[in-house]
């Protein structure tokens, strides 16, 4: 069976949430698979994945002043939290077709990684510290004056 | 604990295999990272992930005539077997730090998955049926023709 992408917004503004294209094969295996040019809005500079995550760390905890980012659970279970300074979303991702585009300018925060969990992460941007906006009253103050 | 990027040649043609750039932390968690202008000698165009790959399928098994692709086995293990006509390599994924680049023309098999293996491939080029050459005898003629 082949399963076609599809898709849903947010109530986070910018924040959609993809069903990958995927297939189910009992014999084979399964694949899921992301086309760039179909489903990013960005042309991805980099890829890291978090893993052996102790249960009760939350990783993330920042926004993004620059970068977009599109997060896959590969494997196992982990919570994303979203929160665009007015509006929040947390989602359950537990299975490995199921993507989140984060926009610049949400902040995103993982959470309750199972034991097993590996969290892919496609970035617009090679990595650049000054991009981070890791206080959370900061990114709302700035929210505040960007989008009153 | 931040360990560097590292790069071995395999005796296949063109075939490198890589210790990613990798964070280890006992606290937080570990991530491994691509950054792709350092890594890769393409910009991916598609990316996509195997899982529930049953132990005795053998995946892949084909050559492509322009993709490159980057494989990393992001939680499991796997064994990824490359053949360029004339030597072979077979190299256990055991570790999601470590990838392995795969030029066009290198004949690839994955095989052996544990039941939680997931296989992350990033691609050179979106996906094109025509690219693939899944006869090992044509692969092996078109070799001994190209590169005799």
């Amino acid at each position: 069976m082949i399963a076609p992408m599809t898709m849903r917004e947010s109530a986070v503004r910018g924040v959609k949430v993809v069903e990958l294209r995927h297939a189910r094969d009992a014999v084979r295996g399964d694949l899921a698979v992301i086309e760039f040019a179909e489903v990013l809005p960005f042309k991805p500079a980099r890829c890291f994945w978090t893993y052996a995550i102790p249960g009760q760390q939350v990783r993330g905890e920042h926004a993004h002043r620059e970068c977009s980012q599109f997060l896959v659970s590969a494997h196992g279970t982990c919570r994303l939290r979203m929160d665009d300074g007015t509006r929040q979303e947390e989602i359950l991702l537990d299975r490995p077709e199921i993507g989140v585009l984060v926009p610049p300018m949400v902040w995103a925060e993982a959470s309750g990684h199972s034991a097993d969990s590996v969290l892919l992460v496609l970035a617009s941007h090679a990595y650049d510290p000054a991009d981070y906006i890791r206080d959370y009253h900061e990114f709302v103050r700035i929210m505040r004056e960007i989008a009153p």
